[in-house]
Protein backbone atom coordinates (compact mmCIF):
# COMPACT_ATOMS: atom_id res chain seq x y z
CA UNK A 1 0.00 0.00 0.00
CA UNK A 2 1.23 3.32 -0.84
CA UNK A 3 1.11 5.67 2.10
CA UNK A 4 2.22 9.48 2.84
CA UNK A 5 2.70 10.09 6.09
CA UNK A 6 3.18 13.78 7.21
CA UNK A 7 5.33 14.26 10.14
CA UNK A 8 7.31 16.65 12.35
CA UNK A 9 10.45 15.84 14.36
CA UNK A 10 10.84 13.51 17.85
CA UNK A 11 7.12 12.34 18.43
CA UNK A 12 6.58 12.25 14.43
CA UNK A 13 9.56 9.47 14.37
CA UNK A 14 8.07 7.21 16.34
CA UNK A 15 5.28 6.64 14.50
CA UNK A 16 6.85 6.78 10.94
CA UNK A 17 9.49 3.77 12.22
CA UNK A 18 6.34 1.95 13.16
CA UNK A 19 5.34 2.72 9.36
CA UNK A 20 8.40 1.85 7.79
CA UNK A 21 9.01 -1.59 9.76
CA UNK A 22 5.67 -2.76 8.02
CA UNK A 23 7.24 -2.55 4.41
CA UNK A 24 4.78 -0.26 2.89
CA UNK A 25 5.56 1.78 0.23
CA UNK A 26 6.27 4.58 2.48
CA UNK A 27 6.35 8.24 1.68
CA UNK A 28 7.42 10.53 4.56
CA UNK A 29 6.73 14.69 3.75
CA UNK A 30 8.88 16.17 6.51
CA UNK A 31 8.56 19.73 8.17
CA UNK A 32 11.27 22.08 7.65
CA UNK A 33 10.04 25.23 9.55
CA UNK A 34 12.43 24.38 12.38
CA UNK A 35 15.15 24.66 9.70
CA UNK A 36 17.85 27.29 10.79
CA UNK A 37 21.76 27.88 10.92
CA UNK A 38 23.85 27.55 13.49
CA UNK A 39 27.76 27.69 13.78
CA UNK A 40 27.70 28.44 9.84
CA UNK A 41 25.93 24.88 9.11
CA UNK A 42 22.49 24.18 7.81
CA UNK A 43 20.65 22.49 10.44
CA UNK A 44 17.49 20.35 9.86
CA UNK A 45 15.92 18.88 12.81
CA UNK A 46 13.11 17.40 12.04
CA UNK A 47 14.42 15.77 9.04
CA UNK A 48 17.43 14.44 11.23
CA UNK A 49 15.26 13.16 13.97
CA UNK A 50 13.18 11.06 11.44
CA UNK A 51 16.30 10.16 9.35
CA UNK A 52 18.15 9.07 12.71
CA UNK A 53 15.41 6.57 13.76
CA UNK A 54 15.05 5.15 10.41
CA UNK A 55 18.25 4.24 10.51
CA UNK A 56 18.57 2.87 13.41
CA UNK A 57 21.07 5.29 14.90
CA UNK A 58 18.82 7.52 17.07
CA UNK A 59 19.56 7.97 20.52
CA UNK A 60 16.23 6.94 21.87
CA UNK A 61 16.68 7.39 25.45
CA UNK A 62 17.65 11.15 25.39
CA UNK A 63 15.12 11.51 22.82
CA UNK A 64 17.20 13.20 20.49
CA UNK A 65 20.44 13.16 18.16
CA UNK A 66 22.64 10.11 18.15
CA UNK A 67 23.43 7.00 19.83
CA UNK A 68 26.85 7.04 21.56
CA UNK A 69 27.55 10.86 20.92
CA UNK A 70 30.19 12.78 21.34
CA UNK A 71 30.42 16.80 22.45
CA UNK A 72 34.12 17.08 21.97
CA UNK A 73 33.05 20.41 19.37
CA UNK A 74 30.69 21.35 21.46
CA UNK A 75 33.32 21.88 24.29
CA UNK A 76 35.77 23.45 22.30
CA UNK A 77 33.19 25.83 20.45
CA UNK A 78 32.74 27.36 24.00
CA UNK A 79 35.69 27.75 24.92
CA UNK A 80 36.12 29.93 21.20
CA UNK A 81 33.36 31.87 22.52
CA UNK A 82 30.45 30.36 20.28
CA UNK A 83 26.96 29.99 21.04
CA UNK A 84 26.24 26.54 22.56
CA UNK A 85 22.37 26.34 23.58
CA UNK A 86 21.91 24.09 20.76
CA UNK A 87 23.45 20.84 21.11
CA UNK A 88 25.04 19.37 18.00
CA UNK A 89 27.38 16.34 18.94
CA UNK A 90 30.24 15.43 16.65
CA UNK A 91 28.54 12.78 14.81
CA UNK A 92 25.72 15.05 14.47
CA UNK A 93 28.10 17.18 12.86
CA UNK A 94 29.38 15.38 10.16
CA UNK A 95 25.58 15.34 8.91
CA UNK A 96 25.24 19.12 8.78
CA UNK A 97 29.00 19.55 7.51
CA UNK A 98 27.86 17.19 4.56
CA UNK A 99 24.45 18.68 3.95
CA UNK A 100 25.92 22.83 4.41
CA UNK A 101 28.56 21.97 1.75
CA UNK A 102 26.20 20.05 -0.44
CA UNK A 103 23.62 23.36 -0.34
CA UNK A 104 26.71 25.53 -1.10
CA UNK A 105 27.45 23.95 -4.42
CA UNK A 106 23.71 24.42 -5.58
CA UNK A 107 22.50 20.78 -3.97
CA UNK A 108 18.55 21.09 -3.52
CA UNK A 109 17.66 19.41 -0.11
CA UNK A 110 15.61 17.14 -1.11
CA UNK A 111 18.65 15.51 -2.81
CA UNK A 112 21.23 16.59 -0.15
CA UNK A 113 18.61 14.30 2.00
CA UNK A 114 18.15 11.77 -0.47
CA UNK A 115 22.01 11.46 -0.32
CA UNK A 116 21.99 10.96 3.75
CA UNK A 117 19.09 9.15 3.85
CA UNK A 118 21.30 6.69 1.40
CA UNK A 119 24.02 6.80 3.17
CA UNK A 120 22.39 5.64 6.25
CA UNK A 121 20.61 2.50 5.10
CA UNK A 122 16.99 4.39 5.20
CA UNK A 123 14.47 2.17 3.16
CA UNK A 124 11.58 4.71 3.03
CA UNK A 125 11.54 7.64 1.14
CA UNK A 126 12.05 11.12 2.94
CA UNK A 127 11.03 14.17 1.13
CA UNK A 128 11.55 17.63 2.76
CA UNK A 129 8.24 19.53 2.60
CA UNK A 130 10.11 22.22 0.16
CA UNK A 131 13.51 22.83 -1.22
CA UNK A 132 12.91 26.15 -0.20
CA UNK A 133 13.26 27.90 3.14
CA UNK A 134 10.20 28.03 5.00
CA UNK A 135 10.97 28.89 8.35
CA UNK A 136 8.53 29.11 11.16
CA UNK A 137 8.47 32.63 12.96
CA UNK A 138 7.26 32.06 16.56
CA UNK A 139 7.27 35.50 18.61
CA UNK A 140 9.56 37.14 16.14
CA UNK A 141 12.46 34.43 16.68
CA UNK A 142 13.06 31.18 14.28
CA UNK A 143 11.72 28.37 15.95
CA UNK A 144 14.88 26.71 17.42
CA UNK A 145 15.75 29.59 19.30
CA UNK A 146 12.31 30.20 20.28
CA UNK A 147 11.90 26.39 21.48
CA UNK A 148 15.40 25.66 22.95
CA UNK A 149 16.96 28.80 23.70
CA UNK A 150 14.25 30.38 24.89
CA UNK A 151 12.21 27.63 26.13
CA UNK A 152 9.39 28.04 24.37
CA UNK A 153 7.57 30.75 26.29
CA UNK A 154 4.11 31.45 25.91
CA UNK A 155 3.34 31.83 21.97
CA UNK A 156 2.04 35.82 21.42
CA UNK A 157 2.83 35.43 17.38
CA UNK A 158 3.17 32.33 15.05
CA UNK A 159 3.78 32.51 11.62
CA UNK A 160 4.81 29.83 8.80
CA UNK A 161 6.15 30.19 5.11
CA UNK A 162 4.49 28.01 2.60
CA UNK A 163 6.88 27.18 -0.27
CA UNK A 164 6.76 25.14 -3.39
CA UNK A 165 6.79 21.24 -2.66
CA UNK A 166 10.19 19.65 -3.03
CA UNK A 167 10.32 17.36 -6.14
CA UNK A 168 8.77 13.89 -5.42
CA UNK A 169 6.04 15.53 -3.24
CA UNK A 170 3.02 15.96 -5.15
CA UNK A 171 3.88 12.65 -7.31
CA UNK A 172 3.51 10.70 -4.32
CA UNK A 173 0.33 12.35 -2.88
CA UNK A 174 -1.00 11.30 -6.64
CA UNK A 175 -0.25 8.27 -6.03
CA UNK A 176 -1.15 7.94 -2.08
CA UNK A 177 -3.78 5.40 -0.84
CA UNK A 178 -3.86 6.57 2.85
CA UNK A 179 -2.49 9.85 4.10
CA UNK A 180 -1.27 9.98 7.93
CA UNK A 181 -0.72 12.49 10.04
CA UNK A 182 2.40 11.23 12.39
CA UNK A 183 1.19 12.52 16.18
CA UNK A 184 3.38 16.01 15.59
CA UNK A 185 2.50 19.51 17.15
CA UNK A 186 -0.40 20.79 14.47
CA UNK A 187 0.47 24.55 14.36
CA UNK A 188 4.11 23.93 14.26
CA UNK A 189 4.89 20.90 12.58
CA UNK A 190 1.98 20.24 10.12
CA UNK A 191 0.71 23.00 9.59
CA UNK A 192 4.10 24.35 7.16
CA UNK A 193 3.53 20.93 5.71
CA UNK A 194 0.41 21.58 4.73
CA UNK A 195 0.81 24.87 3.85
CA UNK A 196 3.44 23.49 1.38
CA UNK A 197 1.12 20.58 -0.15
CA UNK A 198 -2.35 23.03 -0.27
CA UNK A 199 -5.26 20.13 -0.82
CA UNK A 200 -4.64 16.80 0.24
CA UNK A 201 -5.79 14.50 -2.02
CA UNK A 202 -9.79 12.83 -1.64
CA UNK A 203 -8.30 9.03 -0.71
CA UNK A 204 -8.40 8.35 3.56
CA UNK A 205 -6.67 10.15 5.88
CA UNK A 206 -5.61 9.28 9.42
CA UNK A 207 -4.28 10.69 12.82
CA UNK A 208 -2.39 9.78 15.75
CA UNK A 209 -3.20 11.87 18.25
CA UNK A 210 -0.04 13.87 19.80
CA UNK A 211 -1.80 14.50 23.10
CA UNK A 212 -2.68 11.96 25.34
CA UNK A 213 -5.67 13.18 28.11
CA UNK A 214 -4.83 16.39 26.70
CA UNK A 215 -1.22 16.81 27.48
CA UNK A 216 1.56 16.04 25.16
CA UNK A 217 3.84 13.61 25.66
CA UNK A 218 7.11 16.15 24.75
CA UNK A 219 6.85 19.68 23.40
CA UNK A 220 4.88 22.93 23.65
CA UNK A 221 2.03 21.87 22.43
CA UNK A 222 -0.40 21.49 25.45
CA UNK A 223 0.56 25.12 26.29
CA UNK A 224 0.07 26.43 22.10
CA UNK A 225 -3.76 25.14 21.95
CA UNK A 226 -5.26 27.89 24.86
CA UNK A 227 -3.67 30.62 23.25
CA UNK A 228 -4.12 29.63 19.57
CA UNK A 229 -7.79 27.78 19.67
CA UNK A 230 -9.49 29.57 22.98
CA UNK A 231 -9.59 26.26 24.60
CA UNK A 232 -8.18 23.20 26.45
CA UNK A 233 -6.04 21.00 25.11
CA UNK A 234 -7.74 18.22 23.13
CA UNK A 235 -8.00 15.81 20.35
CA UNK A 236 -10.97 17.61 19.29
CA UNK A 237 -9.09 20.84 19.51
CA UNK A 238 -6.95 19.59 16.78
CA UNK A 239 -9.52 17.94 14.67
CA UNK A 240 -11.49 21.00 14.31
CA UNK A 241 -8.13 23.10 13.84
CA UNK A 242 -7.49 21.22 10.76
CA UNK A 243 -11.31 21.43 9.23
CA UNK A 244 -10.75 18.05 7.45
CA UNK A 245 -12.80 15.14 7.65
CA UNK A 246 -10.40 12.09 8.87
CA UNK A 247 -11.07 8.56 8.54
CA UNK A 248 -9.72 6.98 11.56
CA UNK A 249 -7.81 8.49 15.11
CA UNK A 250 -5.56 7.00 17.55
CA UNK A 251 -6.12 8.65 20.50
CA UNK A 252 -5.27 7.64 24.16
CA UNK A 253 -2.36 5.78 26.40
CA UNK A 254 -2.33 3.27 23.61
CA UNK A 255 -0.46 5.30 21.70
CA UNK A 256 2.78 6.08 23.93
CA UNK A 257 5.06 4.37 22.03
CA UNK A 258 8.49 4.31 23.50
CA UNK A 259 9.48 1.41 21.93
CA UNK A 260 9.78 -0.41 18.62
CA UNK A 261 7.17 -2.76 19.57
CA UNK A 262 4.92 -0.19 20.57
CA UNK A 263 5.42 1.83 17.17
CA UNK A 264 4.78 -1.23 15.04
CA UNK A 265 1.93 -2.06 17.39
CA UNK A 266 0.39 1.71 16.47
CA UNK A 267 0.98 1.44 13.01
CA UNK A 268 -0.46 -1.64 13.13
CA UNK A 269 -4.01 -0.61 14.74
CA UNK A 270 -3.66 2.45 12.49
CA UNK A 271 -3.68 1.23 9.35
CA UNK B 1 63.45 43.06 21.97
CA UNK B 2 61.15 43.23 19.36
CA UNK B 3 61.13 39.61 16.84
CA UNK B 4 59.30 38.74 13.73
CA UNK B 5 59.16 35.13 13.26
CA UNK B 6 58.68 33.72 10.16
CA UNK B 7 57.33 30.03 10.34
CA UNK B 8 55.70 27.09 8.78
CA UNK B 9 53.98 24.55 10.78
CA UNK B 10 54.94 21.69 12.87
CA UNK B 11 59.17 22.70 12.92
CA UNK B 12 58.51 26.12 12.89
CA UNK B 13 56.07 26.06 15.81
CA UNK B 14 59.02 24.42 17.82
CA UNK B 15 61.13 27.03 17.80
CA UNK B 16 58.21 29.89 18.09
CA UNK B 17 57.28 28.08 21.70
CA UNK B 18 60.57 28.66 22.51
CA UNK B 19 60.62 32.23 21.54
CA UNK B 20 57.34 33.06 22.63
CA UNK B 21 58.38 31.34 26.32
CA UNK B 22 61.11 34.02 26.47
CA UNK B 23 58.82 36.55 26.54
CA UNK B 24 60.00 39.27 24.08
CA UNK B 25 57.54 41.40 21.73
CA UNK B 26 57.52 38.48 19.02
CA UNK B 27 55.30 38.67 15.92
CA UNK B 28 54.73 35.45 13.96
CA UNK B 29 54.27 35.39 10.59
CA UNK B 30 52.72 32.26 9.24
CA UNK B 31 52.75 30.89 6.26
CA UNK B 32 49.13 30.29 4.84
CA UNK B 33 50.35 28.62 1.52
CA UNK B 34 49.14 25.12 2.46
CA UNK B 35 45.72 26.61 3.97
CA UNK B 36 42.61 24.41 1.93
CA UNK B 37 38.44 24.12 1.61
CA UNK B 38 37.76 20.41 3.24
CA UNK B 39 34.56 19.51 4.20
CA UNK B 40 33.13 23.22 3.00
CA UNK B 41 35.90 24.63 5.85
CA UNK B 42 38.30 26.36 5.71
CA UNK B 43 41.75 25.36 6.86
CA UNK B 44 44.55 27.11 7.99
CA UNK B 45 47.45 24.11 9.19
CA UNK B 46 50.27 26.36 10.02
CA UNK B 47 48.55 28.94 11.59
CA UNK B 48 46.58 26.51 13.63
CA UNK B 49 50.07 24.47 14.53
CA UNK B 50 51.55 27.61 15.65
CA UNK B 51 48.06 28.88 17.69
CA UNK B 52 47.35 25.08 19.19
CA UNK B 53 51.59 25.37 20.08
CA UNK B 54 51.94 28.50 21.87
CA UNK B 55 48.34 27.99 23.78
CA UNK B 56 49.39 24.76 25.21
CA UNK B 57 47.10 22.81 23.58
CA UNK B 58 48.59 21.08 20.67
CA UNK B 59 49.49 17.00 20.96
CA UNK B 60 53.11 17.29 20.98
CA UNK B 61 53.73 13.27 21.18
CA UNK B 62 51.38 12.78 17.49
CA UNK B 63 53.08 16.02 16.25
CA UNK B 64 49.83 17.14 15.29
CA UNK B 65 46.47 18.53 16.37
CA UNK B 66 45.26 18.87 19.72
CA UNK B 67 45.83 16.94 22.63
CA UNK B 68 42.92 14.82 24.16
CA UNK B 69 41.05 14.94 20.75
CA UNK B 70 38.33 12.77 19.52
CA UNK B 71 37.70 11.20 15.60
CA UNK B 72 33.87 11.05 16.47
CA UNK B 73 32.78 13.54 13.02
CA UNK B 74 35.34 11.78 11.36
CA UNK B 75 33.93 8.61 11.38
CA UNK B 76 30.80 9.71 10.76
CA UNK B 77 31.54 11.59 7.94
CA UNK B 78 33.58 8.35 6.57
CA UNK B 79 29.65 6.92 6.85
CA UNK B 80 28.34 9.50 4.99
CA UNK B 81 30.97 8.91 1.58
CA UNK B 82 33.21 12.12 3.10
CA UNK B 83 37.16 12.31 2.01
CA UNK B 84 38.59 10.81 5.33
CA UNK B 85 42.27 11.70 4.15
CA UNK B 86 42.92 14.83 6.25
CA UNK B 87 41.86 14.44 9.99
CA UNK B 88 39.83 16.74 11.16
CA UNK B 89 39.37 15.77 15.19
CA UNK B 90 36.06 16.96 16.71
CA UNK B 91 38.39 19.81 18.82
CA UNK B 92 39.90 20.73 15.76
CA UNK B 93 36.67 21.15 14.08
CA UNK B 94 35.43 23.71 15.98
CA UNK B 95 38.47 26.13 14.71
CA UNK B 96 37.48 25.57 12.12
CA UNK B 97 33.65 26.11 12.00
CA UNK B 98 34.22 29.47 13.57
CA UNK B 99 36.63 30.61 11.09
CA UNK B 100 34.60 29.65 8.30
CA UNK B 101 31.81 31.12 9.62
CA UNK B 102 33.44 34.57 10.56
CA UNK B 103 35.38 34.20 7.13
CA UNK B 104 32.01 34.51 5.42
CA UNK B 105 30.83 37.40 7.30
CA UNK B 106 33.02 38.65 5.85
CA UNK B 107 36.13 39.31 8.58
CA UNK B 108 39.16 38.76 7.52
CA UNK B 109 41.48 36.03 7.98
CA UNK B 110 44.17 38.03 10.29
CA UNK B 111 41.00 39.28 12.50
CA UNK B 112 39.83 35.69 12.66
CA UNK B 113 43.06 34.52 13.63
CA UNK B 114 43.28 37.41 16.16
CA UNK B 115 39.99 35.97 18.06
CA UNK B 116 40.82 32.54 18.12
CA UNK B 117 44.61 33.14 19.43
CA UNK B 118 43.18 35.46 22.10
CA UNK B 119 40.28 33.13 22.79
CA UNK B 120 43.09 30.29 23.56
CA UNK B 121 45.64 32.52 25.29
CA UNK B 122 48.05 33.08 23.27
CA UNK B 123 50.30 35.69 24.27
CA UNK B 124 52.60 36.52 21.19
CA UNK B 125 50.92 38.57 17.74
CA UNK B 126 50.21 35.84 15.37
CA UNK B 127 49.84 36.91 11.36
CA UNK B 128 48.79 35.38 8.70
CA UNK B 129 51.20 36.35 5.71
CA UNK B 130 48.24 37.89 3.50
CA UNK B 131 44.36 38.18 3.99
CA UNK B 132 43.97 37.01 0.69
CA UNK B 133 44.28 33.18 -0.60
CA UNK B 134 47.97 32.20 -1.19
CA UNK B 135 47.70 28.93 -2.49
CA UNK B 136 50.73 26.80 -2.85
CA UNK B 137 50.43 24.54 -6.02
CA UNK B 138 52.38 21.21 -6.27
CA UNK B 139 52.19 18.82 -9.39
CA UNK B 140 49.23 20.97 -9.83
CA UNK B 141 47.39 20.51 -6.56
CA UNK B 142 46.94 22.19 -3.31
CA UNK B 143 49.67 21.59 -1.47
CA UNK B 144 47.67 19.63 1.23
CA UNK B 145 46.10 17.37 -1.37
CA UNK B 146 50.00 16.65 -2.54
CA UNK B 147 51.42 16.30 0.99
CA UNK B 148 48.63 14.43 2.83
CA UNK B 149 46.87 12.74 0.41
CA UNK B 150 49.17 11.49 -2.41
CA UNK B 151 52.54 11.57 0.75
CA UNK B 152 54.52 13.74 -0.84
CA UNK B 153 55.34 12.38 -4.22
CA UNK B 154 58.45 13.76 -5.49
CA UNK B 155 57.94 17.16 -6.85
CA UNK B 156 57.55 17.98 -10.87
CA UNK B 157 56.08 21.71 -10.36
CA UNK B 158 56.17 24.17 -7.64
CA UNK B 159 53.99 27.90 -7.77
CA UNK B 160 53.78 29.96 -4.78
CA UNK B 161 51.29 32.68 -4.63
CA UNK B 162 51.81 36.52 -3.39
CA UNK B 163 49.43 38.37 -1.93
CA UNK B 164 49.43 41.90 -0.26
CA UNK B 165 50.66 41.62 3.29
CA UNK B 166 47.42 41.19 6.02
CA UNK B 167 47.37 44.13 8.00
CA UNK B 168 49.83 44.48 10.95
CA UNK B 169 52.78 42.37 8.80
CA UNK B 170 54.59 45.50 7.26
CA UNK B 171 54.67 47.67 11.11
CA UNK B 172 55.94 44.07 12.69
CA UNK B 173 58.43 44.22 9.99
CA UNK B 174 59.06 48.45 10.38
CA UNK B 175 59.68 47.70 14.14
CA UNK B 176 61.52 44.93 14.06
CA UNK B 177 64.97 44.71 15.97
CA UNK B 178 65.47 40.83 14.80
CA UNK B 179 64.35 38.79 12.44
CA UNK B 180 64.01 34.83 12.80
CA UNK B 181 63.72 31.59 9.97
CA UNK B 182 62.03 28.81 11.98
CA UNK B 183 63.22 25.95 10.67
CA UNK B 184 60.58 25.62 8.51
CA UNK B 185 60.65 24.69 4.33
CA UNK B 186 62.19 27.45 2.73
CA UNK B 187 60.42 26.24 -0.31
CA UNK B 188 56.91 26.11 0.69
CA UNK B 189 56.74 27.50 3.97
CA UNK B 190 59.41 30.20 3.90
CA UNK B 191 59.46 31.65 0.48
CA UNK B 192 55.44 32.34 0.18
CA UNK B 193 55.85 34.52 3.74
CA UNK B 194 59.07 35.89 1.86
CA UNK B 195 56.86 36.70 -1.45
CA UNK B 196 54.20 38.49 0.21
CA UNK B 197 56.38 40.39 2.56
CA UNK B 198 58.81 41.89 -0.10
CA UNK B 199 62.12 43.13 0.81
CA UNK B 200 63.56 42.22 4.57
CA UNK B 201 64.02 45.01 6.98
CA UNK B 202 67.53 46.21 7.60
CA UNK B 203 68.24 44.29 10.97
CA UNK B 204 69.78 40.79 11.49
CA UNK B 205 68.15 37.97 10.70
CA UNK B 206 69.10 34.93 12.22
CA UNK B 207 67.95 31.10 11.56
CA UNK B 208 67.22 27.88 13.04
CA UNK B 209 68.02 25.17 9.82
CA UNK B 210 65.10 22.72 9.30
CA UNK B 211 67.89 20.09 7.78
CA UNK B 212 70.12 18.41 10.42
CA UNK B 213 73.08 16.52 9.14
CA UNK B 214 71.08 16.79 5.50
CA UNK B 215 67.99 15.03 6.71
CA UNK B 216 64.26 16.49 8.21
CA UNK B 217 63.19 15.97 11.12
CA UNK B 218 59.65 15.81 9.65
CA UNK B 219 58.69 16.53 6.15
CA UNK B 220 59.74 16.50 2.83
CA UNK B 221 62.27 19.17 2.43
CA UNK B 222 65.60 16.60 2.28
CA UNK B 223 63.44 15.17 -1.02
CA UNK B 224 63.02 18.72 -2.05
CA UNK B 225 66.26 20.18 -2.39
CA UNK B 226 68.11 17.70 -5.10
CA UNK B 227 65.31 18.52 -7.18
CA UNK B 228 64.60 22.25 -6.55
CA UNK B 229 68.65 23.23 -6.02
CA UNK B 230 70.64 20.66 -8.42
CA UNK B 231 72.20 19.68 -5.32
CA UNK B 232 72.57 16.84 -1.94
CA UNK B 233 70.34 18.57 0.65
CA UNK B 234 72.72 20.73 3.18
CA UNK B 235 71.67 23.86 5.60
CA UNK B 236 74.37 25.65 2.72
CA UNK B 237 72.15 24.86 0.07
CA UNK B 238 69.08 26.54 1.62
CA UNK B 239 71.59 29.53 2.88
CA UNK B 240 72.56 29.75 -1.10
CA UNK B 241 68.44 29.49 -1.83
CA UNK B 242 67.63 32.34 0.42
CA UNK B 243 70.92 34.49 -1.31
CA UNK B 244 70.53 37.40 1.86
CA UNK B 245 73.11 37.67 4.42
CA UNK B 246 72.24 35.92 7.94
CA UNK B 247 73.75 37.28 11.40
CA UNK B 248 73.53 33.48 12.82
CA UNK B 249 72.67 30.23 11.62
CA UNK B 250 72.22 26.97 14.19
CA UNK B 251 72.36 23.91 12.82
CA UNK B 252 73.00 20.08 13.90
CA UNK B 253 71.56 17.97 16.66
CA UNK B 254 71.34 20.43 19.45
CA UNK B 255 68.79 22.18 17.44
CA UNK B 256 66.18 19.13 18.00
CA UNK B 257 63.58 20.30 20.10
CA UNK B 258 61.16 17.60 20.97
CA UNK B 259 60.33 19.37 24.82
CA UNK B 260 59.59 22.76 25.82
CA UNK B 261 62.95 22.76 27.66
CA UNK B 262 64.89 22.17 24.72
CA UNK B 263 62.97 24.85 22.31
CA UNK B 264 63.39 27.73 25.11
CA UNK B 265 67.26 26.51 24.87
CA UNK B 266 67.83 26.85 21.30
CA UNK B 267 65.56 30.23 20.95
CA UNK B 268 67.89 31.37 23.62
CA UNK B 269 70.84 30.06 21.94
CA UNK B 270 69.43 32.00 18.49
CA UNK B 271 69.19 35.06 20.69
Amino acid sequence: MKVVCLAGGVGGAKLVQGLDALELDLTVIVNTGDDFWHWGLFICPDVDTITYTLSGLADTRRGWGLEGESWGALSAMRRLGAEDWFGLGDHDLATHLRRTAWLREGVPLSEVTRRITQALGVRSRILPMSDAPCPTIVNGENFQTWLVRQRAPAVRSLETTAGPPAPGVQAALDEAELIVLAPSNPYVSIDPILGCIGALPQVPVRMVSPLIGGEAVKGPLAEMVPVLAGRPPSTQALLDHYGFAFDRVLEGPATLMPTLEDRVRVARALL
